[in-house]
């Protein structure tokens, strides 16, 4: 057997070096980045560990210190897990059904930040700051009463969407597995099975061809739930000549691609298959558009434009992109206010979403932005698909 | 086919009802009821909705009038599934990856609250508040500056903890799906594959039984990973004479039962063999001592001192239950700082863990508790399990 993909232990030292600076230059005294189970992104990124039931987060001196903090029933797991050995268990990181724990021994974030050198801090930067609850800012504010508590989002966006060769190594396997899943849903599906049956062999493939997890909910969404840009299947029977959107992906050593296409159990009608080539013809597009040093909104703007020239205004919901990472929509967005230039080595889901009353479509794919273009991370099945 | 087992529609206006009632009773002008994710609970249980990427909350006058609060790419996800037709997008439910949304048309709390009667609150209930995220407090905050905002976890427990003939035909369904995935991993899990490939087989049998998701990450942890009281699968290859714990369950309707089995992969040796034979004991020995009017701390006393009497002590983390819900862990736990008393229809997880130094093992089954005793809701392979 091959040697799995994975991130190697040096990298994780290296990102919370390269925050401790950023932070510095921020003028932070201590950098606070937080994750929940959903969202697990930031902490996994500095430490390997990646919380369930409870929540968990990474401090970071400027001086390059680090402590990762855990709700207080994981501490074999994460210490199993951690590449940071300084772990604390705080009562802030607990799970939503709010144990009281008796007994148990954790520490404050006084304690916390004491163990990597700060004290008294002026200026807490946090990150990660849609996932942060509200014990845990009220566990800093009560701690540190006269300290500013500011947003530190731009940090963690700085360090991750440009991708390291090992970021793009766990991307490429995930695009390998999510395809070899994609094939063996092909194969399977059928009339007469409900969604959520097709999901189970989905989630059985992704598993056997290496994933940790799926990248995202998987979509199987049939007749009316394709319209859905956002969405869960449900024990809907599929029926024959039904539109189905599939969307999965496998999560690699904490990394989340997904490919999506759109699926006929038979065959297409005129206007759905219509609606099928232009999104496969604007996908196209919109990955020609894209290379190192266009300005994202550039390509935002081309592909509503797109739409209207061509008259399916109407179908546009929203677009192009969407940063690709850790977690399978990660920042930075690309929308017509996005104003900072592609990079080489970002990485994005190209998300081609159209939407016709109760009938929605997407191709979706993972690109890697290079110097004259981009590199197409999945591909397969880019075609008219038409199955039975 | 069967009908399948669902929550009614109509107790969806029930539970408003009620919440409103309390909230009006505790003195709330309104109340928030938050969501993610991963702890997607209060916002089904008022409307069936069920956030991914993005989170939700549910805002309930003490009228009885009640708002879904979803973030701005749902809606037609969520105007099809919602059993709440006063729908808002706010940006504060936005998902963590952060889009701007250039020309998206969105509601803020004070639109929320007018549409359901409540202008200029004095006093906002919170609950889920171990969920609730800095942008959506900065929002209450921002656009009701003098309003006291408190927890107001409480009234969900209120409303959760003893469940309906509904909540527990779905408990039972999802308890049948979850045995019926152990029979097919213990007919097919061996030494040779992963503990995920094991999860990929789980994974299969539990949509192919009729679930609609895992009801929590599936465990299948072997060898030093078993001491794990959380924990997530890894690549790791299971070998001969393995032990391997085995958590899994299926989730009907938003209701999320698991159990739990400890196995081996040959012959236990007689150590863990022993341990094993205790905690079996151990955990029929809670549910004997389990029934309506019973204090809970009572129960966590007993177990405490079972395990201190047969000179086990060591070998206690936490126990002995959890409550089971919407969450696979929810309010109230049994602790022995718990002094409520069990109440006919409450349901728990009967979660007896015991950790060795590096071996650990969980028997886990749902109760119902009665009047003279609790109802099994899950009971299949409560032996010694060695394969192979």
């Amino acid at each position: 057997m091959k040697d799995r993909v994975l991130i190697p232990d040096a990298e994780y030292g290296r990102r919370v070096q390269r925050a401790a600076k950023l932070a510095a230059e921020a003028g932070l005294d201590v950098l606070v980045a937080n994750s929940n189970e959903a969202d697990y992104a930031n902490c996994r990124y500095f430490s390997g560990y990646w919380p369930l039931f409870e929540i968990g987060g990474v401090a970071i001196a400027p001086g390059g210190q680090a402590a990762l903090m855990i709700g207080p029933e994981s501490e074999t797991y994460a210490r199993d897990r951690s590449h940071i050995d300084n772990i604390h268990k705080l009562v802030e990181y607990r799970e939503s059904a709010d144990p009281a724990y008796p007994g148990v021994q954790v520490s404050g974030f006084s304690d916390v930040f004491a163990s990597i050198g700060v004290t008294g801090p002026n200026r807490i930067g946090v990150a990660g700051y849609l996932v942060t609850t509200m014990p845990v800012y009220e566990g800093l504010r009560g701690a540190f009463p006269e300290a500013e508590i500011v947003n530190a989002d731009n940090i963690m966006t700085s360090l991750r969407q440009i991708k390291s060769p090992a970021e793009l190594a766990c991307l490429r396997e995930g695009f390998r597995i999510s395809e070899a899943a994609l094939d063996v849903v092909l194969d399977n599906i059928k009339a007469g099975m409900t969604e959520l049956q097709a999901v189970g062999i989905i989630q059985k493939a992704l598993y056997e061809n290496g994933a940790e997890y799926e990248s995202h909910p998987v979509y199987v969404l049939s007749a009316g739930s394709t319209a859905h840009a956002i969405s869960r299947p449900t024990h809907r029977t599929l029926e024959p000549n039904d539109m189905v959107q599939l969307n999965l992906g496998g999560r690699v050593d904490g990394y989340s691609p997904s490919v999506g296409r759109p699926i006929c159990l038979g065959k297409m009608t005129p206007r759905r298959r219509e609606l099928v080539e232009f999104g496969l013809e604007a996908h196209h597009k919109t990955c020609g558009w894209m290379k190192a040093g266009v300005v994202a909104s550039e390509v935002a703007k081309k592909y509503e434009e797109l739409f209207r020239r061509r008259g399916y205004q109407d179908a546009f919901l929203y677009g192009p992109c969407h940063g690709l990472g850790m977690i399978e929509v990660e920042k930075p967005w690309m929308e017509t206010v996005s104003d900072y230039p592609l990079a080489e080595n970002m990485t994005f889901q190209v998300d081609t979403f159209l939407q016709d009353g109760d009938f929605g479509l997407r191709w979706e794919n993972g690109v890697r932005v290079a110097a004259n273009g981009v590199e197409m991370l999945s591909q397969s099945h880019m075609e008219i698909i038409e199955l039975g």
